[in-house]
């Protein structure tokens, strides 16, 4: 039997990570309001620690844990943002952080990892080297291991930004979410369907990238094969888990171009000042794209984070 | 007899604009902190109207004039921010703004003028020409010049940036500002020695456009001669009012490389997730230059604006 957060769980998470997380700013755009026709609220989680969402959740896992599990660590496989963010959490708790990375990810991911004190063992770049380099790592420390999405307090975690969204921006008409894994998707979610009964809750997923789209239309799980987008916080599964929590709470998720990610990103970079990665500029892509019918709607964005290469843009 | 406003002025201007302007956020940043070992506050003006504190002088200006006057609209010559400023604040207030531009000004700050409702006149890109144009215009339409730093309305408008900076962060130790003309230095200078009167008011300027840095300790005015740096909202000279101003107000200038300006740039981009324009970046770079001392000081920056071409990045 899977267990799935339902609200008082992110309450519970909201009390436990407020000490360490930012609560992050919700900004507006008169001038991406008038091109789009809608009220749009954008929770601004390129803000939060470590650069996005994602701290939320690996914060809410590792403060979840007992005294006696905590300070055999934890631990997990992750290249992206999660690494940085259980990275952090750890250190904040005082406990070692085991990261797995293949060695062939980006410097400036193993420095950031590094900067925030994980442990990194290095493995091939497959997911089988991952998976059987994090299970020895594992059996040898101890450690806990925190999936970056198919964890329970994690998802919890991730569900704060939109209570905060909700908060801070009063009701909402529709609300828009990147979907990768379904971490982020899950928890804002249940926190919508909760304080927003007649909000509805929208995924956006990269055209390249559609197999959460792919699985909630067909009613059984697609895993990701061979994605490509230069949204790479996009490229994972959904777990039975989520995939759960998504058929339950979501209304419908819809596909972004390429073009349309890049255009909705340099927009918000133009137009707000603020840097987000390709893969917050998902659900603003799928209003440009017409997939989505905002006119005159008040509307939630999350803004999942803002960590790329200043160096690569793809523009 | 050269007016000068005083700290009253920004005061009546802030009561005049607010209705108008953001009152944008103080951002912080504990890796930078970090790195710097001060407390720094950023006024982020980045995120102003127009994307620049230039839009507070620009409508103080324009809703200072009377009826009478403001229905012969407003004039200047600019190709920066102070043009789109102009001519939002004019579109606001319904009157029109006539912008002279040099022909070989940028697309974008062409699109940007005209997108704001500016009625441009273009002229070739010699100052005589843009000086001689903009007298044509004045006495076709009767409009009011508006200087972009050296008017009384203008300056009063800046100093509201570090009012609201002062009010926000609470005492500072040290306010950094970039000089260019002068407006915004001057505007800075007057709300913080009335407000703050212990802290040290500091101007950083590119050495490669170093006329202020030179004016200043020299005790007379060298204009600006082929000044040379990527921040290009800082090329402009001192006037009579903005000298006078300075050199009562501040307590000393410092001038920052190039290299360090870009390294300012990229480093508030990366940790800190938010836009800035070059010429925001030169503060940063004169601590990172090691041309201040900030070490446990709170040290308050105004971030000028966010405007810059993001095809074309100095990295």
């Amino acid at each position: 039997m899977i267990q799935i957060p339902d609200f008082s769980d992110v309450l519970e998470a909201h009390d436990r990570i407020a000490p360490q997380i930012h609560r992050t700013p919700v900004f507006t755009s008169e001038s991406i309001d008038r091109m789009t026709g809608a009220y749009l609220f954008f929770k601004c989680e390129n803000f939060q620690k470590v650069g996005a969402f994602k701290f939320r959740g690996a914060c809410n896992a590792v403060f979840s844990l007992s005294e006696e599990d905590a300070k055999r660590g934890v631990a997990t496989h992750s290249s992206g943002n999660h690494a940085a963010a259980l990275a952090l959490a750890a250190r904040i708790r005082g406990v070692p952080a085991y990261i797995v990375m293949p060695r062939t990810a980006p410097e400036i991911k193993k420095k950031a990892v590094a900067g925030y004190g994980g442990l990194i063992t290095f493995c091939e770049p497959t997911l089988s080297a991952r998976e059987s380099t994090l299970a020895e790592v594992v059996a040898r420390t101890g450690a806990a291991e925190i999936h970056p999405y198919d964890n329970f307090y994690v998802i919890a975690g991730q569900g704060t930004a939109a209570r905060e969204l909700a908060e801070d921006a009063g009701p909402l008409d529709i609300i828009l979410a990147p979907v990768g894994g379904g971490g982020l998707l899950s928890g804002t979610s249940i926190s919508i369907k909760h304080l927003l009964p007649e909000c509805r809750v929208i995924a956006a997923e990269p055209a390249g990238a559609d197999d959460a789209f792919r699985s909630f239309y067909a009613g059984k799980i697609f895993p990701s094969e061979n994605p490509r987008t230069i949204a790479d916080g996009l490229l994972t599964s959904l777990s039975e888990r989520t995939f759960t929590i998504i058929r339950k709470n979501v209304d419908a998720i819809v596909t972004v171009s390429e073009e349309k990610i890049v255009e909705a990103m340099r927009m918000i970079w133009e137009r707000m000042k603020i840097i987000i990665e390709p893969s917050s500029a998902v659900p603003l892509g799928a209003i440009l794209e017409g997939k989505v019918d905002v006119k005159g709607k008040k509307t939630g964005i999350i803004l999942s984070g803002g960590n790329l290469d200043l160096g690569k843009l793809p523009w």
